[in-house]
């Protein structure tokens, strides 16, 4: 019987095989004494717990059973609009007709790749880049090719370059406190970047999540503010409110609205209209802004804290830039370190991080690289685990 | 610049264009004197209102941030063995092993349909069947056939003769309650279908998520019973609760675990925590049941409302036959009535309808058919409307 079904999967299953995140989760799961450094979830002190009830009462006393029921796909027009504001501060002025709700980023995402991607298409991405995103692409067929980029992000010569050597479907980015390394595009860069997407005919996607968890220095207006219609935008609210209200928000140009709607009708008919409704008055409460300012910072704390220890205990061999925000540190090791093979390691010793080769294209590009993300464990514990992968790396690079 | 994003579509994007029901929405939108026997939604009166803001706390007092939080994403443990008693009463004896939560049971068939199907793959359907499954099939690239069928279900013989003619990857079928027909396969049907399917080496999608509707007559073990390493069973809570929990189940055979998990993580990472701890404590409600009583008591008397109006205004031309249970009451009218040709006429009338069009996998086959629900108008409004119904059918057929 076991036979049978085995040759019944689709050719993309192979593509999408569990890759060492998962494994990592697997290896950790359970272990009390682990300081992880691997999981870029919330820390769940800044979940804003008492929030959410009162959100509820009021979500459900206003729509009653509409907050229960089947919805528009595009998502609950008041949350669209409540939205409208966030994406003003960050040099989007679009009405609610451009602005869709996903679930979460992750859904928006994949909607994206379904509505853009047919067999053999190429999408650009950064080296590194968000690794369940090539993922994403690759599970419609897509060839993902990276380009080079340094601290600003995005070389504009490098992506001019592939952009007119090969037929390129989409480009996308993560301009702002990138995953995995925390970098932030300049405004110049995007400005650079914006005119080739437009002078080739190209699209992006910007994949933004992390831009309200600022630490200091100045918002840099969405890449999508330099050219509209060739960038789709895409945030979410996972990171300063909750990750369970798998609330994304989209802003799509007008001529993908309808493939993008007629898909989400077959991908999950739409976003539970009951998070919706207790997002939306979780972004109407008085109190929101205070819970998103002692969110980040707590996460300030913590990338100190880490920053720290890490200076203290590292001499040369390793090197980072510290983020204005977001949740990574990116660590860079000697030519010759190996961070896939030390992760069994750092592992005995009580500390979990990613190798970097989850981030690559080709894996080998980033065996001397890993992200730390500093969500996750307790301000003491980012210490503890500061210091223990500090000595490890020591030892071993 | 509207020109440059207009190619950028894949492919699918063509195959999944909105059909009749999406047009039908916009047509019926705020027109208060219709009465809509077209959606498929529950009752705004069936939905637990005053049992989820009770439960909400429940789930926020007993899980505190983790209900927030990122979770598993095959599911909160804790609903999946809420689920195994529901899915006991069924015939469906499993493990939380093989019990998936999925984004709505539309979801979870789009989360199969991606692990299974490549370009060019045969998917064998009912005729009629559930318009929106095609899609999603045809949106991964299958050619989608259809079998013949009679009043209980699925003709085996039908089915062998198709399955000896060309591979075909999956079967897809709704055997209790029908969308769109009502109509309930028997036990002895399901067992031969499941021969065949054992025989030929096929797997099966069964899609029930209506059988909890149940308004007479004995339950029918699922089809998943008579070949448990054969089938992938999909239901939901939508129809009993609330399609806003967006909470589907899957019976997931452990040969395709791995692929429908790692493709989930690409499609939505994972069901919301916050909806499944919310829908856990429902499900542990003790007012519960007495909830889904009241619920299939409505249903029932608006059954009873609308076949007694039709059997007292239609004279033979138009025949059906009475459901045990779910939402649709499916008319076949003469060889020549055109239902999707009536349909203006009808909304004149103030009546709204789905011409069976929308169910064919080749629409013409479904001409002189209409699928009427009877879930969503108010009790005084399915007498109205069946009369405005029958009084135009009567006229034109």
């Amino acid at each position: 019987v076991t036979g049978v079904l085995a040759p019944a999967l689709a050719r993309r299953s192979r593509a999408v095989r569990s890759g060492p995140i998962d494994d990592l989760f697997a290896l950790t799961a359970g272990r009390q004494d682990l300081v992880s450094f691997a999981a870029g979830a919330p820390d769940a002190d800044a979940l804003p717990v008492d929030l959410v009830l009162p959100a509820t009462q009021r979500a459900l006393a206003r729509w009653g059973p509409a907050a229960l029921q089947y919805g528009s796909t595009q998502g609950l027009l008041p949350l669209r609009e409540a939205c409208l504001p966030v994406l003003a501060a960050r040099g989007i002025q679009v009405s609610t007709d451009e602005v869709h709700v996903a679930t979460g980023a992750a859904g928006g995402l994949n909607n994206l790749g379904m509505a853009l991607l047919d067999e053999g298409d190429t999408v650009v991405v950064e080296r590194p880049t968000y690794g369940p995103a090539v993922k994403v692409f690759r599970s419609y067929g897509a060839d993902v090719v990276d380009v080079a980029c340094d601290h600003a992000g995005l070389i504009p010569e490098a992506l001019d370059a592939m952009l007119s050597t090969r037929p390129v479907k989409a480009v996308y980015l993560l301009p702002t406190f990138q995953n995995p390394t925390g970098r932030t595009m300049s405004a110049q860069r995007r400005a650079a970047v914006a005119d080739l997407l437009v002078r080739h005919g190209v699209l992006a996607i910007e994949d933004d999540v992390y831009s309200d968890l600022r630490f200091g220095g100045s918002p840099v207006d969405a890449l999508w503010s330099h050219a509209p219609d060739q960038v789709v935008y895409l945030t979410s609210l996972s990171k300063t409110l909750a990750p369970a209200l798998r609330t994304g928000i989209m802003v799509v140009p007008p001529r993908l609205a309808e493939a993008v709607l007629a898909l989400k009708q077959g991908i999950d008919m739409q976003t539970s209209s009951f998070t919706q409704a207790v997002t939306t008055e979780l972004l109407r409460a008085p109190r929101l802004a205070a819970h998103v300012g002692a969110t980040v910072d707590l996460y300030r704390r913590k990338r100190d804290a880490l920053v720290n220890v890490l200076t203290a205990g590292l001499f040369g061999e390793f090197t980072w830039r510290v983020p204005d925000g977001g949740l990574f540190l990116w660590l860079q090791g000697p030519r010759a370190f190996d961070a896939d093979a030390l992760l069994p390691t750092a592992l005995d010793a009580g500390v979990a991080y990613l190798p970097g080769s989850a981030f690559h294209v080709t894996p080998e590009d980033g065996r001397n690289t890993l992200r730390l993300s500093y969500a996750s464990p307790a301000l003491p514990d980012v210490e503890r685990g500061a210091a223990r992968l500090a000595a490890c790396l020591r030892q071993h690079a």
